[in-house]
């Protein structure tokens, strides 16, 4: 009694959900400390005081009616004011509240943008290694995902796979900035190339190919590294961010779309976006949390747990002779297997380690390793890969 | 560039919003108090003081990480068991918290249970006058709606001719009890036949029909007015619950749907709304608010405030002349017009009155009014209302 498209899905459901039950259970069997579940990117450190600090001086103080309330489906319009002039101060541009959408996370931005713009059998490219989400969401609109291989030397974008496959059809192009898995940040050069691929092929095929930006990881870069701003770089530029990772508060499902003027049909895109939001079932992102945000913007990320775990977890795993390109951003490390992935994965589980293998992300021969765990859990892991190095080969035992 | 199907869903945009944001504008022109904005079922109770108290008791004693992260897409098991207890106790059911899911508001389990249950070209039955939002959420997943005729007598559901509109393409029955816009309840009598036809007709077709009850109303009701719990009068039945008006928390995007394991392919059902929570990007109900309700289980709804103005107000309009069905839950009256509806609504707007026409609601005729406003605001339209009864020839002047 499902619906077709449901049963595929619900039997490929997502591995990353699967390992994360499969941990809880393995949790239960020998103890959270004995089990080392990188499998999701759910983050260990705690929201910044601040929030909860927000929490309850809005409870305390302002009106329960207005906080618990209905609002514009787009949001508060101080709310999206004050992101907008966050925004502008940190990277000179010129936004205001009509430019930003609330959203129930950044998954819930990507569905209102993709609810907007799709038609069926509008193509979307997306870069691998690539969130695999992506593929259910574009589904939902019945868009046709287009995989760009990776490259494999630094997981930078490859551009030249790219041109070749932008047709008539691409209606969007998903980049996922700083990325999971792989935790790259693209540099000023790459954006650079992109955008002007991309201006010319809207000119050559004469239409419009909406660049969506996914940056809930935007905050969290290590060694200085600086994550661009697109919309600067390209004019059909779509941003969804989210507080999930940045301010640790996954659950809460809170995030936003910037639709700049720039855009093409900015006005239509502004209002299909409003009207995704209420049809599609959010009707609106969670108020509290809305208000909440708006008082922690200011509020600096502390990097420096998960700098830690990536150096400790970098450092040895290139020791035990894994192969890694370090990443520069996100809580994520996209490890070569020294065999088929998939028996590294059930070899790994057997000193109850759980990572998810790289198909997942369209790019097999790889592992994801979620670093967003406590230091303990990166220590107490080293001895199993160190294990798991010996046994394939990697280390001489 | 926006798609073909928000094309027309930007501009048939709800006209129940549109209203919305006229009164906003209205009250930004002659003051909050001189506008009588009845158009959005935004409850002016404010939320019962446990609430707030609930929100910083969770924030000053639970781990951050826990409350704010991650957890299963169906929800906390915890938070689904003492739903499914409290469910249990109160309509001597028997479920628990694996027949739960948490959901993104009704609106939000709406759309998770469309989307695993409809194939394209499947049929949905609803009955007028109904929540015009039904049609996108079964537009959403390419599903037809179809309508039943309104019972203008009483409101109570047209069961013969539903009978007449089931057919092997029926996949869903969509009830929303109390009802939206009439305040109508169903009464047992009703819920038996209905469940009666269903039960014949699955069998006649051999096909399963599920039972969608929409339910955020459920615990405003008057003068001791019961609503019959479906699942026990019909095993193919799927219940859709919010707390958004209950709990007066309609921003914050809280409910949960009951999937029985009564109903037909029960394990996939709930395999499939876990799945379909993620894809469309809610991911889960927000986490913070789950604790919340969690904690607010027992608290009792006061309905006086809505039920001094339901008799204030409906004793007022037929002193009047106009005609109602007086309402017996939720907090909208609906009211035949004397003249064309759109002809009324305008006329409406001259005193400041914002009502919403009956079409909305597949109900031509009539005028929705929300009466979940301030006593006041009722007092202060009465004046329009009359001068409106007498500009359309119910009073002699």
């Amino acid at each position: 009694m499902i619906s077709e498209k449901m049963k595929s899905f619900v039997e490929g459901s997502s591995v990353i959900r699967a390992m994360f039950e499969e941990g809880k259970k393995l949790a239960n069997e020998y103890g959270a400390d004995k089990v080392y579940d990188f499998s999701l990117g759910n983050p260990n450190v705690p929201a910044p005081v601040e929030v909860n600090q927000a929490i309850k001086d809005i409870v305390d103080s302002e009106d329960s009616v207005l906080i618990h309330g209905y609002m514009s489906n787009s949001g508060y319009e101080e709310v999206r004011k004050a992101i907008a002039e966050n925004i502008n101060k940190r990277f000179e541009t010129n936004f205001d509240e009509t430019n930003i959408v609330m959203t129930v996370g950044a998954a819930g931005g990507l569905n209102v943008i993709l609810k907007s713009i799709l038609n069926p059998g509008d193509e979307v490219i997306v870069f691998a290694p690539y969130f695999g989400e992506y593929r259910s969401y574009v589904g939902n609109y019945d868009g046709e995902i287009v995989v760009v291989p990776a490259d494999l030397r630094d997981f930078q974008l490859n551009l030249a796979e790219f041109e070749k496959l932008i047709t008539v059809k691409t209606k969007a192009v998903i980049i996922n900035n700083p990325n999971n898995p792989s935790g790259t940040v693209y540099s000023e050069q790459t954006i650079l190339e992109l955008s002007k691929i991309l201006n010319q092929k809207q000119e050559e095929l004469g239409t419009d190919i909406y660049l969506i930006s996914d940056e809930p990881y935007r905050e969290l870069v290590y060694d200085g590294v600086e994550v661009v701003y697109l919309p600067k770089y390209y004019d059909n530029t779509i941003v969804g961010y989210s507080y999930s990772k940045s301010l640790s508060l996954p659950g809460e499902r809170i995030g936003y779309l910037v639709i700049p003027d720039e855009a093409t049909d900015s006005e239509q895109l502004k209002a299909a976006a409003n009207v995704a939001t209420r049809i599609l079932g959010f009707v609106n992102a969670p108020s509290l949390m809305q208000r909440v945000i708006a008082k922690c913007l200011e509020v600096e990320v502390d990097v420096t747990p998960y700098n830690r775990n990536r150096e400790l977890l970098y450092n040895s795993l290139v020791e035990y002779g894994y192969e890694c390109v370090k990443p520069q951003g996100a809580f994520y490390m996209f490890v070569k297997t020294p065999v088929g992935e998939n028996i590294f994965v059930q070899a790994a589980k057997k000193y109850h380690i759980l990572v998810v293998p790289g198909s997942s992300f369209a790019c097999p021969g790889y592992v994801r390793i979620a670093y967003c765990v406590s230091y303990d859990t990166i220590k107490n892991s080293l001895p199993g890969f160190q294990e798991l190095a010996k046994q394939f080969g990697l280390m001489i035992e």
